[in-house]
């Protein structure tokens, strides 16, 4: 059953709420053996999970989606592969309940620990490709909670044959099948029923755009995490080696634009900027990346053959563009550099280039975001990349959890204390 | 500058965000100079601290209040030195800040490590004796972070004159004494407006009663982390010691019953209440104990000699009675009393009586709460207690901190990721 209605929503908190109590005792071996399962289950029901696909991909251009959306919903043989591969990868991760964090023992002879537990009930609402359904499914089964999920619409047939293949899988190794709930309607009132379902969620994730993470940060009446909206810097220091800025700066633009982690802004100290800037514009003219640039590096750039070149904007600094577009900046100094990540970053992801060790290291302790670089692309900002196997989101909140949130940081702890009739006096 | 008005309010925000960038690059040699400061001015401004007490005691004994408010209020010599030794056990304490948490190299060769931050400026709305006043600015010190204090208006006085020899011991030192900003109006709608000052508030947390808890988690527009509350369980098991069961339950409810971590209901099991019940009824007779006890309770404990026995009501299960008053409860079996705390506690301290080590483990393991103890009185969750040195408060929440928030507890973290130019493929 999947929750359509007011009440039906209710109701799978309910139900989630008790899957929670049991799944927080399950052995690792049962959850394991669950993700095992799911495995399995994405590599022998290839036909229903590609048949569920088509419909909503036909939906999806009768609807007039572009090609870019239709490519993100597509799900192939190999993709579920992969997507099984996932699984077995969250499987072979330590389990992280359970786990003694700290243990003293007081003069009075009280032992006292911290041990982790799991967290209860998250509900995660994305606007994603498909695979994250199995994704955070995974990590949360793993860590002990239950999870309610809300995906896109254009995704619902999808998700939901993947829903229903992983609640049969979890339920064949003889754990809860209620650990898995999922949100069937496209209703947007549900969202706001949902964001008050404080009783029944201890967490709430958005995974989408500024609207709904700012409407779920608003409106949440439990604990929310939110993040994944990212205006990213490169600094290309002064003493920054040529090559390196230009894949640095070109793969943190252009791999991937779409997502959190791309560059947004790339600042350029002028002493760097002769040399960088004009090889850099012949790069994005050939890769159709648009340079809003400010006076400085319009003059540096010069004419380049086929480059999208314009003014920048004082907005384009606050702006997470999600595409082939990027600001660019020429500084004096490094301070300015600086002054300009903490005025228009959003603590997500920030880079600096650079050969000088004392300006590397200053950048890691000054500036304040959730991942901070020294010559690596801001792409590297991922739960996978970074170790963690997967990720159920990019936190840019400070509490709880920052940057990529793997199996950790869904855990909490509790306390236990020993004794043999000790009081207090 | 104390903060009257809300013009002056948003100021303070303002202020201490800019405190708290400086604050989170001081070394540790500077944060503890500044809390040895803060002792040494504890010593020696002894008379000016005990005649803003003075004024604070004699305007609650005009307006009527009790002996035991008064002596809450009250500030001796022994008193201030005492918080002066909370100080420096405080600036003893390794610091929180710069810790690596983990670190981890990558098959590409991406360094990656997470190091702990502050969180940033942290707001505190407490109605709580004076010395809380010291004992949380000293812990957001050490931790890196700026704080609010907003105290209660019974404690104006004093706490303001706190405050000022805090902020000029931490100007002493070289750090910015901004660091300790305290909001000097009784005004409530100051605080209404200080619930939402996201911008320059990270954190807030609210020490008091149970209708500041609830306002604050309702309003708070930046996280909040809410406990303080607690509805805490004895369970004496079938098992357990007599005169154990004696000592902490007696110790449990009487050795400070107007705090948080003071039992509320004691469950007994029925094959250990014939012996137990009578003579705790009777200790309780003397120390003036009311016992609203389920029926079975009121017939095995039977008339007692100057003690107050009052049938239970049903609200009395869900009342943390801050008062000499406990609920008694026989029980029929392990289960019922775990259904009883899971039904009605609050998740903040429950423990078990018992010499069955199987029944400890399994208790440990299913209560669900943020201290769970062993033979051990609900009197010990407390940050000096179980070993954080002191605390800021006791967390209920699951998110970020759970129990006693000491130090550790009041910091973030960020990720670094050092490379030689890998780019994301």
């Amino acid at each position: 059953m999947h929750a359509t209605t007011v009440d039906e929503l209710e109701a799978t908190g309910i139900s989630a709420r008790g899957a929670a109590r049991e799944l927080a005792a399950l052995s690792t071996e049962t959850k394991d053996r669950a993700l095992w399962n799911i495995a399995g289950a994405l590599r022998s029901n290839v036909g229903e999970v590609l048949e569920a696909n088509e419909v909503d991909r036909a939906a999806a251009a009768r609807n007039g989606e572009g090609a870019a959306t239709i490519g993100r919903l597509l799900l192939t043989p190999e993709r579920l592969d992969s997507m099984a591969e996932d699984v077995l990868s969250v499987a072979s991760l330590p389990d992280p309940v359970g786990q003694v964090l700290d243990s003293r023992t007081m003069d009075n002879g009280l032992r006292v620990e911290r041990r982790s537990v799991p967290l209860g009930v998250i509900a995660v609402i994305y606007e994603s490709r498909p695979n994250v359904t199995i994704d955070i499914s995974s990590l949360c089964l793993k860590s002990g909670n239950a999870v309610i999920l809300r995906g896109g619409r254009e995704a619902l047939h999808t998700n939901r044959a993947l829903v229903d293949l992983a609640r049969r899988a979890i339920s064949d190794a003889g754990a809860p099948e209620q650990a898995v709930q999922f949100i069937e309607s496209a209703d947007r009132t549900l969202v706001g029923r949902m964001l008050r379902m404080k009783e029944t969620i201890d967490l709430i994730i958005p995974r989408g755009g500024a609207e709904l993470v700012r409407r779920v940060a608003e409106e949440a009446a439990m604990p929310a995490i939110t993040g994944g909206v990212g205006v990213c810097h490169v600094y290309v220091d002064r003493d920054a080696d040529l090559e390196m800025s230009l894949e640095v700066a070109h793969n943190a633009k252009t791999q991937n634009p779409w997502v959190c982690n791309a560059m947004d802004t790339l600042i350029v100290h002028s002493a760097a900027a002769p040399a960088f800037l004009p090889r850099i514009a012949a790069r994005w003219a050939e890769a159709g990346v648009e340079m809003r640039a400010d006076r400085r590096a319009m003059s540096i750039v010069g004419p380049v053959e086929g480059l999208r070149l314009v003014p920048v904007e004082e907005s384009d600094w606050s702006t997470e563009h999600l595409a082939l577009t990027a600001g660019v900046r020429v500084v004096d100094s490094y301070d300015e550099a600086l002054d300009h990540v903490a005025a228009y970053g959003s603590g997500h992801t920030e880079a600096i280039i650079t050969e000088d060790r004392d300006a590397a290291d200053r950048f890691l302790d000054m500036v304040d975001a959730s991942v901070v670089m020294v010559n690596a692309s801001t792409r590297f900002n991922d739960g996978g990349q970074l170790g963690l196997g997967a990720e159920v989101a990019i936190s840019t909140n400070k509490m709880h959890a920052r940057g990529p949130m793997g199996l950790r940081e869904l855990t909490s702890y509790k306390w236990t204390v020993t004794g043999e009739g000790q009081v207090r006096s």
